[in-house]
């Protein structure tokens, strides 16, 4: 069992806050160092934001959630950024057109890098003195997570605009690759009928966001859940049925979609005669059947659970089967930056590989509250037409994935990492 | 205790299905008896449709489902219709484009209503007759409800398209309207946690949807609701505080739609000089600060709530909330066709005057299996990026609600009677 | 030589004004007596008009431009109504959006005839009056030209509209058709260099619109120019020969629109296994090989010429071409409401059959003046991103029709009868 | 008279051909030193370019319609740059979407450098062999014409990039600037109707675009035109007397253009308090009263003129009025990259400063006959929905232009430095 299969070294949960802090801080630097400097400015759509803009903004974060929340006289590095690196705070003032951050040629890389630098100066400072840990603590571990969640779009925004480039560059030439062997013929793991508790239990040391709270009960009828993903060997059987071409396994929305995009593959396949080429982070290689799917969107997911019999799984029946596991599995610190075939360490694939859709729209638990202030916009905002997604994938960091962990993309959307895990209900 | 107050008399749910067919079918035609002919080919937007196919498409559904099931050699009246008043059941064909059903001058309504006329004789031929009825009488049921969904929606559908001509023409002149009075200050309803049976329960005669099924148990926290829906009164408070100015209630989707559309009060509501005028199917009123407000998109539903410290209920909590309570309220059949102050009939208005937004996403219940073939398609596949209500309108028929009635629209909805009740969250 | 092939009998240009009043307005309900009570809102896109709205707006024309100006105490029928039949004065106020017609159910079209009676009435008093000819007579007759316009443009729309619907209907069952010839092969029109005078010269009872004027110099450098319109055997040529997916024929914008828009053959045409079939005014019918080429954009005018090895004229090639030929040709009058084949009446087609695109962007000629007020908004503002064709078509009244006379369309539009005419540039 | 004053002082048009290619080859290079690394990508709209997309671009010209045709077996460079780098040339083969030039982050810079100095020394190998001069030289001055055209384009798409990002960044912070001085009160210069000749008189060693030939006669009726061009000032006069919100002096389109896009006042004008700022090449400034007006579309162009009671001229008056005049004024050499009050070396204007906004659509001269081959498509197919400007502006390279020089654009634009001149018709 190498390092690289049992994930994260370097970023501990264990680790004192300050080192933590500058662990996950220099990771978005060495994020970068594989990049070329014309690479920073790339914004393939909407919805992604280029590298210098990720740089920036989790900067941003830093300095006005922390450092002027600790010290009212703090004066900002360069107080026309807020406009800049304000992404949907609407309680902290106008800001940049989303879609238009691939025109911020300005400030350049180096005085994002130098405003990192000075943010990260500070922040140190304030880790050593003697803070009121009762009112920053939180906020630091938070601006932390956010960051990680900065780094898993970093890898798969440069993706989709790698893709884009018919030079299809490949963002490292060096990543692992593993032997892929066939999944085994596991049982499905059986639930019964019950009361479930779901939700993040509040404990001294464990960062949650808002949306992961209160614990509550839930009632589960009962059910059976597949002990691994969906592999790309299955999910190229469901095209061969025609699967992309009846519209009777798609949900109303993904049918359209299909045909309005012309989908026949999930996104990054490619058909080089009689094969199906991938792109990845490595590069342009052949799709491995025995590793997950992913980069399909809820409606494949949907399709697919509907030409196999089943269902995809409610987000509480995911936690409930996900239990008390370790966080182990394929993250971005295996340095695959790909999913792969189930292994020994963690064969049921609970964390890592890929973010699994779930049938559960994005909603607010029961008793749910949103902080207050601007960092009430985090997440409670955004509970409207989206979807819960569980587990991480091989691009998120270890250290930042629990059982608890609410993702959520919109039903359509294909960049991410996302792959199915499929449910069969079973009779009360 | 007027007719008109305690609703339906005509449609009775008790009746045979012969009779129930030729009363439901009938109140098409009256529901049609205040247009114009002008008024038939109305599509005012892609979600609407012309009363014109409203009246084809209902009849091509029992010429379809049910006169084509029940005899094999079943010659349609017009082979070409299908085409036209296929709405999307992808298995029974290729149609017209939904969003240009406004050009379909032809079938003429004298073609139309022979069409109709003609289906009807072969239907009370088949009522009359010895039929199969284990496969045939819950087709015809189904026919049945799906046509009183289209009688709501033809009432909403030509409210929409009048809203925007500038003549500002009513639909009838006639319709009733009550006194109006404040509510008043009842205590709101208290549930303690617990397990509770939710959906469809089987039974002889009860007709239900697929989508309220399989009945199946859930777990409710602790929460109380409003006994009686949100009035326009409390809107417009809601309003003068800068609701639809501030960012801090929306949900960010809401927002940008605020933003997009200029949205500053729900649809129909008009500002003249200080007062506020309400566009009804009666013409152009003055908004009634006693009745429930209407027209609101969920974006709105929510933000009140948000507002008023409180939020919208689960579907599961609205079903146990609303009980064992009689079909009584502000139907169709009280012939307002628009929402009214509660009255001592049904004070807390669960049923009639206005579909309530619910914070629940239109999914699947465990266990939910669609029909076979193109009726699969009726509900199912519209799973996905749409929120249920509850309880019915002023405009539906009493006799097509029930407590498990599931109703789906997008978020940002207005054009339905949709409107709100709250819930505050209980500590467990 | 029967009248039909002469054209317009009943509404001569020698007519007295009163007489041609009534005959042109008559003529406007005559078109409409072929439609379905259903038919009178149809309108298939925003570029077209509801038979309902032409006959509204061609009465508020006469009522706003003529009655008011006449008297100053002229009281408007309806004040509601300039909403909504103003087309597109600013100076006269605001107005319903164009591309929404088709939802103006009312007013009523009983109320439209009745808007029309009124106006006749009252227009029949003014010219039976001692008018102030000076002041008035030009707008009478504007208003008739402008009536003519719309005229023409109900039979386009209508066609279009029933295009959408796969009934297909028929506008007319009864329309003529006549022996189709292949045309024979003339000698091309030659034109000698030099200086020509061109745009409409001032007589006494000679209407022109603004645009046609000042009458001025241009110099025309040698050209030929073809004997009578390209046909539709000849387009078919172009197709057979790869037209449609050749990028080398096509302008920049023209390609763009094939490709977007899936063009393979002009509006209208279906292939039918090995046969063209072709959607016309009466039914479907075979695409005619000896009858001129229509509905295709100036896109497509230029394409083939450009495959031809020859260009378009210029408009005033084309004036110069028509010379003093008198407005023989294929009218609406003939009652084909569809191109034919030459004949002897008026083997070169310069009127009738079909609007000629040109070269010419629609432009002022050298000092052009636009009319003052209201009525300066007729044309002068419209002079940017069209193009002029010339020579009137089959479903324009003869009497409209003149060889200075500029029609003017975007270069994309094809739901009208335009077609082609070559020229081949000569040597100075 | 500096220098500065008289122009291009480096790139003389009597340079030996191969001294010519390497003096605006490096142009291109010193156009980008004053940019930085991040800048290279930038593209803000569609229909602008970044930096590095503009060098590659006119290097693969010269790769492909030189070196290619001078050696049948000349290898490119890499073969994937075809598809990169071709703009729109149909014939020679697909290519990357124009839209989405800005996610080219590779090749890199350092790759296209390397790519220009590549093709520079294939070049001027060629430039020094005993080379077919009369096969060759025309593409080798074509492919310099259109390395100048992109030298423009780079300053335009910078300028609007810049303005998009909230810093405001100024392109060099070291511009010229004069003293500022009203224009003197010239009289109009005044010509009597006549045959002119116009376009391109072939010369020896005169370059000029086919769109330029052939030299043929009009017909031009008396006109006066404006000695200079409209000045900030005066346009602020138009402005003053609600030009932008009175629809009588606006074209349909144009004014429709107002309202969609909110138009007050030129591009990258902006209020601050009482003043006018305008966002230049060289940074934010206060608008100058005396220099011309730039960045205005034809509707303003044509709106201003309406409003001052005269027209814009005619290309072709435009050519007669400029003459004989040397190509003398503010250019890219005089290093200011912004227009600048009339002087006393080219007082009339008519090169430098703004291109010249005319009535002419853009469309061929009688007996215009694009070039065979791929660069056929150079000029040709853009002759549709466009306006011929003329003279250049202070960002063209002086040796670029010509009196016979029609540059165009679609009326709406407003990103190149696009100005006024008004004409008066006068009495035959």
């Amino acid at each position: 069992m190498t390092p690289s299969e049992t994930g994260d070294v370097t970023v501990e949960p264990s680790l004192e806050l300050d080192s933590l802090f500058n662990a996950v801080r220099s990771r978005s630097s060495e994020l970068c160092d594989a990049l070329e400097p014309d690479d920073f400015l790339l914004q393939s759509m909407p919805d992604a934001s280029p590298p210098k803009w990720h740089l920036g903004h989790t900067t941003w974060f830093f300095e006005t959630f922390v450092l002027a929340a600790a010290d009212e006289s703090y004066v900002p590095f360069d107080p026309s950024y807020g406009y800049l690196f304000n992404s949907y705070y609407e309680s902290v003032g106008a800001r940049h057109v989303r879609a238009e951050r691939g025109i911020l040629s300005r400030p350049t890389l180096g005085q994002i890098m130098n405003y990192r630098k000075h943010v990260d100066a500070r922040m140190n400072d304030l880790l050593a003195s003697d803070r009121d840990r009762a009112k920053l603590d939180f906020l630091i571990e938070l601006g932390l997570q956010h960051e990680q969640q900065h780094q898993e779009l970093l890898l798969t925004d440069i993706k989709h605009a790698f893709s884009r480039n018919s030079l299809l560059p490949a963002y490292r030439d060096s990543l692992k690759t593993s032997d892929s062997t066939p999944p085994t013929d596991e049982p499905w793991l059986l639930f019964e009928p019950g009361i479930r508790d779901i939700g993040h239990a509040p404990s001294p040391d464990g960062f949650a966001f808002d949306n992961e709270s209160p614990r509550h009960r839930v009632f589960l009828e009962p059910f059976e859940i597949q002990p691994r993903l969906v592999t790309c060997g299955e999910f190229l059987e469901f095209m061969a049925d025609g699967g992309y071409e009846r519209p009777e396994f798609w949900l109303s929305e993904g049918w359209d979609r299909v045909n309005r995009e012309s989908w026949t593959a999930p996104l990054y396949w490619n058909r080089d005669g009689s094969n199906w080429m991938n792109f990845t982070l490595g590069g342009l290689r052949q799709v491995d059947h025995n590793a997950p799917v992913t980069h399909v969107s809820l409606f494949e997911a949907d399709a697919y659970a509907s030409w196999a019999g089943c269902r995809l799984p409610f987000e509480s029946e995911w936690e409930v089967a996900c239990g008390d596991r370790e966080v182990e599995g394929n993250f971005y610190e295996a340095e695959r930056l790909h999913p792969a075939a189930a292994t020994r360490v963690a064969p049921q694939q609970f964390f890592g590989d890929a973010w699994e859709w779930t049938l559960s729209s994005y909603s607010p638990y029961p008793g749910y509250r949103q902080s207050a202030g601007a960092l009430g916009e985090y997440n409670g905002k955004f509970m409207c037409n989206q979807y819960v997604l569980r587990g991480g994938s091989c691009v998120s960091p270890r250290s930042h994935l629990r059982r608890s962990y609410r993702n959520f993309f919109p039903a359509h959307v294909r960049w991410q990492f996302s792959g199915i895990r499929l449910v069969r209900q079973l009779q009360a």
